[in-house]
């Protein structure tokens, strides 16, 4: 199936800034100096996106060869470093707009995945990655242990549902511009109402051991 | 030379499902969500085969395109995330197991590089990553120095001898059912042994620096 | 263009050597066992090429296809096992070796990604990684956040001016063994200025947040 999907790069460009913006914000806290507030905020914008392209054979990545990307991540990066501490105040609105890109880089992903041929796990796999990676080499990065893995909200929950639903989309031939945007608006929405009620992953069955 | 070689996919799967639930276990103690308690099982269980079929360019990586695989690492986390309390006493045996999975991923994995035609060298390292990566990405994922690398027993220089004799028996065209049984036993148990009579890797010479 | 810039083997398996060293010193501080010495040395004087090698395509990458460098990282790894208490004295010289290091990782990973058909944009990304990622691999592995992102010292900016100004010169059919030459001295002449002369770089602007 060739998808007719348009990617809208505007919105992933959005979503690359706003990824960069959290990238460089932690590296801010953490005291880095510019060269680090950079690298994070590259690695936050764009390391999902690398990962997915190395695990599925699409080398060089896009988030090393093309300069329109950098050039996001390095403008989020810039806006953070001079207006950071006025940034603070919006940190709602950043959320917002981070849950955008959660769903959007998802799907994106999880469609590119299945335009390289890999089977439907390795989409899910890679669309999942391409949504919550950027954050997972973020706080690796800046020596933290990975959010996504621990604070139990509804983050990766959302971008897994939306990644199997694409995947199944897909598979069912049903893949058209209105179901996929149907599914990355299902992912946002997901998002926004469980920081909106507060509503939590699960932790661990029965307490913790020792 | 084709191997010919039965790779006991059984056993593999084995390997996948102790090496899953030595990740999940980790993440539960470090109090993690549901989703950290998935990543940490596959990231475990098929991490090192993840690396070596990066490094090799056989992507995407059956890690992430093989559902039995996948399959078999959440079906092991999520053993670990209703039974962990009881599980903590099958320590020993779980021990035991994962010796057979170090063997059995180090062994396959030199095998997989010679198969893609890479030098001896290269046949070494990924094995041995094979065998200890999933290792390695649990415990950087969980926020913890990575154990093999420290921790002074046995575990990666029975893998190193391993795949350095799998390495020299291709080179020598004496790679056949059973002398890479044998090696898959000799590492298996060089690594028990190691358990049983705690046998200690070197650490620095002559004390250490400042 | 074909290029003609004799890579200077040897200086490069002086690199290798010395950024071995830098890992295995590491591991010495932290306790690491035989096993970790090893890996933080390899992953120290190689990783920063195996990066590079994986982002652009070219695996096996030559980090752990080539045994020459292999066996060069394991040297360099073996010298500071029995000599480290000697060596904490010879850190000035190491030091300057290292900015040699730096400046020929730099030009000669850029030039590698321009070979292989990147971009300018991805042989940038990929020459700084050369330069820089064996560091940032190092401290990971040995659980520290990488100092590269924080020491505010001019290092990983003169990388970056370096594999800039050799992507420059590519493109405009200027890369010469005069010209390359020329960047890999001004790329190491300006680290052991900014050693000398204890160069900064910026840190966030206007203080900290929180």
């Amino acid at each position: 199936m060739e998808t007719d999907i348009p990617l809208e790069p505007v919105l992933e460009l959005v979503g690359v800034f706003v990824g960069a913006m959290s990238g460089a914000l932690a590296a801010v806290r953490k005291q880095f100096d510019v060269f680090g507030i950079l690298v994070l905020g590259w690695a936050a914008g764009l390391g999902g996106g690398i990962l997915r392209d190395v695990l599925i054979g699409a080398v060089p990545p896009v988030g090393i060869s093309n300069w329109r990307f950098i050039a996001t991540a390095v403008a989020g990066a810039t806006v953070i470093y001079f207006f950071h501490p006025r940034l603070e105040r919006a940190r709602r609105f950043i959320e917002v707009l981070d849950a955008g890109a959660l769903a959007l880089f998802t799907v994106v992903g999880t469609i590119k995945g299945l335009e390289y041929g890999t089977t439907l796990t390795a989409a899910v796999v890679v669309g999942v990655m391409t949504g919550v990676g950027g954050g997972v080499l973020r706080d690796l990065l800046s020596g933290e242990v990975p959010v996504v893995l621990h604070h139990r909200q509804l983050y990766a929950i959302p971008a897994l549902l939306g990644a199997t639903a694409t995947a199944i989309l897909w598979w069912q031939d049903a893949a058209s511009t209105v179901t996929v945007v149907a599914v990355v608006i299902a992912v946002f929405a997901l998002r926004v109402g469980a920081l909106r009620f507060k509503l939590k992953a699960p932790g661990p069955w029965r307490g913790t051991v020792r």
